[in-house]
């Protein structure tokens, strides 16, 4: 991902008016399909690296390639295969030497896929998605990660080789007193989904933030840069909901599991995991309610702001009224005018035009206008 | 279908305004009748052929008539037969020779049905709807796919001659090694399943595509067009929950199902199929949401519009308030007006003219209007 | 009823506004009770058959009154009785006869029950109302079915004389090969459920018709007309589903029973049904989308309405502009007015009088409002 | 309650806005606490009586205190204590006579709560709210009714001494046919539970009425007194359904509540009242539905009104124009005006000034504003 | 927490906008990440006080640090300890002691927590919010409360020392003849949780006062100011149900629950927590509706004075039509105009400058605008 603050794209964007309003966005959005396997690229770069780890042990390597990883299996201790950045041989390899049926290897190419826990054959195997907040272009974007659950073995997938999710673990495994070196390989799967979750919050801590800018640029001026924020912001929580919510049913069904993988102790760090999807999906139900207020906020503020507009315009025909039906009685060319040739009748006619528009500004104000 | 791209009546359904609108798609999307039998019109064209398969063997055969499908009965092998266009003769003959119960019959010759499955004397029946997206009429139009699993032979009944959905099957029952070839005949209807499911996301797919035009074309001009392509669409997104929310029910039937005709290792393909269909749906929802967005958007487009319209109205009305009243006053047929005679008078009337409106306009800058 | 079509009432509803909306019908759909006994009125009409058969032996027979019907019971045979008309001395003798308990006796002669299953000393007892819509008032009206499914025997009792539901059964029972002469009672519930649920599609359709009318009539001109005709048929959407709704239940409870009445067999065809039940349901829901639509239709129709009016206002305002401000100026009696005695003075104030204008519409042009 | 029908109050409050809104009714609304105890003020007035009854004896005593009642504890007939107004010696006395667990007694004095049934040492508790509809202020009151069921007798704690809801009861007790003296204690319960929600379907046929007359209100002439009037009535059908739908979940309760004291024979009874409570809660979201659409209604006829009154200031606007601009341009004051001399001049102009409106008007007609 | 009243802040943030909108507290609102553990300050203050207790027994001591509550462990009586202030140090200090897993000492560190109970290895752990309404910023405020029973003791833990939560209970326990001293600890659960759920009705009770004191405004006047407080409002609510709702399964997982720590005679207390807790959630609906309303209110009421404003409008309008036709058809400067020498030349002018607007008034009248 570039990184680069100064990017021309950044400007340009908001010249276009389709482009204020994420348009193409949208269409990222609703084109979901998973079914099309041969749409995802190779990655360019593979990043591979093996933990094997027992209470007392710890062997960490960073391979070349997935053949390396294969001597790991049955090594008699927990082994974490890492695998970032998706290629098809690769994936296959892998999976043939650990023995993952061919439907998992599938889910693992796929792309756009529904988060999801499958226990095929003797792995468990999750699929779900980590999310990051772009702040260059304000979207909600994930990596899609594959985790299976072996018999003493972990393998993990993620799609993008220059960033790694599980980098925390690394430092918690080298430690020789951490939990997660006592444990069997199931508490290492809790780890990376606890990861995963507490990331959620993270992005929506983000997305507060820009709801908060949002709400501070609606309450000042409800234009049409505002209109397309509100628009852009309520496509991503979709996003949001699409990601977090299927991890609930994720997670559960690893707490009402009874493979033989995962051990009694650990469920109750799974139901821990699974009080915050909960509490993550709770909250992307309060961030919906408080972007329908903004809605609401942003048509009331309009509707205000027209009310005022027609209360100038009000004002000023009212003011108009008495120059334009005095003057046009007064600039008639009739012969006989009354008080036309009078001292103060013009006088008279400007005052009239002046008392009138006070008369009816007060008669406004008694009803409660201003 | 025709597929013939320039068609006047492509062009001629704009001139007229309730066309605009598709009223009559409303009336065909609500008047849905699953009990009227008759209405089905005989198929002009019926294209029937059956493949005969296991591990070993394949014999592929294009028939004449449903009678010559008979002799596969009890074959040993698989049996696929594939009817594609409905006569009712042909459907009563072969459901007569399979032993398939009169319920059935009358739900293969139906029109108008909710997807479902059903169980009965030991066949599995799952009646559901193929979709396409029709470019022309930007409509979502359905098929209805009858299929009956029973022992060692699957039959699939299609309502329209001139396309075939299961297509791609040809070519992997032509392939000896491919999973369809091994395994018993509930993998053949995994695959008509799966081959279906699959469809619905090209389907979203195009209406998304649609749905991206849309917002384009409401950000730049919010008027009676963009208000009826998001009436229509809004009833297109009907059409596609109705046939695509029924299928979830029927896939878990599936696999909640004890029949003694799926072996329980195609159960995890059927849970594939599975979050392939509650994807779909959740999807369903998300175009429905963004759609919500898009109406929200297209009337708070209207009200920002009427906002501008009604502003440059003010600012009009307020050039022509000094005028109006300097005018006015100075117009009057009075004899004594002062400075009427006065080197500057005009100069100076013309003056007050001036400033006022541009004081007024400051006065609007500076209460955040511009 | 009435079946003449000329009414001077149907055209006199027109003429008073709330007639219009409808206020009448709000009340009669609101007013619901169904614990008030006495306010039903006794039949002036009744007409009883009965079908005494099995299948080799139809006795079919036109009763006086209903201690005719007595005989029938324990005939050995199925038999049907049907009470066309309600007379509470009627119901009470055939109950006491058949001794069907006194609750279901009061909720045969109750009026405005929600429709509900119920399984009572050996007897089963349906409650559901037929459906019928009016064209004269464009309302959705009911008429009560009561079907009490006994040993060897039904009973149904329908609310109105003047027409019977239950018409096609005649037929059917004539014909000694049809289904239901080769079965139990049960099967005959059976086809009197399928009957009623296959007439709610009928409605439906004839509602159908109606929203397909109103959504050009809205499309065309929004005005107070439409705005009622959106009001009455969601009111009648509201009649519809709550008729339509409970049936689900009624149909899932007669599947679910194990009452020794309902032949294992006939399971399938009440299954039929309640898929039925379940499209109509879900219908009523699409109908409701579709009616929110129309809703939202008519809101923007009317907003983009008040904005064209606007856009014409603006543009006239703009036009009179100049000619205020010039003719303003120029009009003023001042001794010395520049160019007042100029040779082309005139047509030099009527050119700017007629180029500010343009001006200002290009201006609007390019701001895209036209 | 004070039933003389001219107060003062009645149209006193019309005159001050916030109390046509009845904006502390709001605050009535939302401050139920149910947990502050000492609010509830003791009655002023108690009415106690009893009813010793079986199936061929029956004693019927108004009490002077609630001592006097102990004496038909265990009298071997069914006992109904019923105390009207409470005090909180009385309900002590009585629970500890009886040998009610003093959770229950708290239930018993508590206000504001939500209607639950309790099953506790031995007796069955059920605490609901008797509805009544206040035609002075067109309110829901609600009056908390406690039941208490033991073995052979039922206590029945009201609020308001001064209206008795268990009326009816008397007269079917005096009848010694009738199945309430032949039967055991629950029958009792039922009888008062089906009074009780009966009960719900008279207020909610008043509320119908007011709906109906609101609707007339709004079709005629949509004003901030409509407004408040749909504004009032939302907030009833809050109150109206806290009431009814935990009455639901109440006799479900029951129903399925496996104590002693409930008869198998009296759960159809049962079964009949839920049938009852479940319609009204039904029929309250109807009430809802119909609400909502009323809100729209009254939105749209605004909004319909505004387009009309713009309309008629288009038309006005457009019949000032010509004479604007052709008066601004043959008033100015320059010497040389073309036709200014001339013997038409004057009615060619004032043709123009006719002739334009007219076109206007014409055009307008045919883009179908009038 | 600072208690004095006056307050600069207070006033000061009405002068900034998004102030008055609160953006702040949206941030605040929607910032929830209940993994961050270091984010919690230390207390500064903490107060530590054990009641040691049983039937005849009380031993009531304030500490000056946590090890001097070791000693009470297995005191033989029931032991509640109670921290009032955080400090890392402390809290696992006691977790050890009390033998209470790690992952129940993480959540008692933890902030931000959705309320939840677990049972971990042989004790029950809830965790829950207090509530509290600030009168200053008319904020919801919440305070995390744990509460840990373990055999024979409870102990809690609560944010902020400077407010105790469970002071009713010191009385309560001192009373030697209380419920709560002749029950184990589970009793003492009970009423905590009795206790805080009991107070989230106050807090409701406020906001009740709050929407009063909001609708009367809205009523009055609906300018931005309201506005503000809607939407401030709404925000409060999401904070209410966010803290009600969980609470509801905490307490239904106590009742469920077949934990040794509770006793069967303190279910029906739980049960009449969870009566209050379901009554809380159906408040907050309530509440919710309630704020639904009040935007609808206020849309409606800043549309019917936008038409009032228009009708104003348009009658000035049409006052200045004549003036503006008439005199601009006589100000013209024709040699030749018509009765521009007649004698009542003028005063036949003015009238129908008075006449017209009159007749249009009346018309205006018939169409029933004012």
């Amino acid at each position: 991902m570039d990184v680069r603050r100064i990017r021309p794209e950044k400007y340009l964007r908001y010249l276009y008016l389709p482009n204020l309003f994420g348009t193409k966005r949208t269409k990222e959005i609703l084109s979901v399909n998973p079914t099309v396997i041969p749409q995802r690229e190779e990655a360019r770069e593979v990043v591979i690296y093996t933990y094997d780890y027992d209470q007392g042990h710890l062997e960490e390597k960073s391979l070349a390639n997935t053949e390396e990883s294969f001597s790991y299996k049955n090594s008699g201790r927990n082994t974490w295969v890492n695998i970032d950045g998706l290629r098809k041989a690769d994936v296959e390899a892998i999976c043939q030497h650990y023995e993952i049926h061919p439907l998992l290897l599938e889910d693992i190419l796929s792309i756009n896929q529904r988060p999801k826990m499958d226990e095929v054959e003797g792995v468990l195997y999750c699929l779900l998605n980590m999310l990051y907040f772009n702040p260059q272009k304000n979207t909600v974007e994930s990596e899609q990660i594959s985790i299976v659950l072996g018999k003493d073995f972990v393998i993990s997938f993620q799609e993008d080789a220059s960033r790694d999710v599980f980098n925390p673990l690394r430092n918690r495994l080298k430690n020789a007193k951490s939990q997660i070196r006592q444990r069997t390989a199931d508490y290492l799967l809790y780890s990376m989904l606890d990861l995963i979750v507490d990331n959620y919050f993270i992005v929506m801590e983000k997305l507060g933030e820009q709801i908060e800018t949002l709400e501070e640029e609606v309450v000042r001026k409800s234009n049409k840069r505002s209109l397309a924020h509100i628009n852009q912001l309520r496509k991503e929580l979709i996003v949001l909901k699409r990601n977090v919510a299927p991890v609930r049913d994720l997670v559960s069904n690893i707490i009402r599991s009874e493979s033989e993988l995962l051990e009694d102790r650990t469920t109750k760090y799974f139901k821990d995991v699974y009080d915050h999807v909960v509490q993550a999906h709770d909250l992307t139900e309060n961030y919906r309610d408080v972007m329908m207020n903004m809605q609401d906020l942003y048509v009331s503020n309009v509707n205000l702001r027209l009310n005022e507009v027609m209360k100038v315009m009000t004002i000023v025909t009212c003011l108009l009224a008495p120059a334009t039906v005095v003057g046009g009685i007064f600039g008639m060319n009739f012969d006989i005018i009354p008080y036309a040739h009078h001292q103060w009748g013009f006088y008279f006619a400007v005052g009239i035009m002046l008392l009138v528009p006070l008369a009816m500004l007060y008669w406004f104000k008694r009803r409660g206008w201003f």
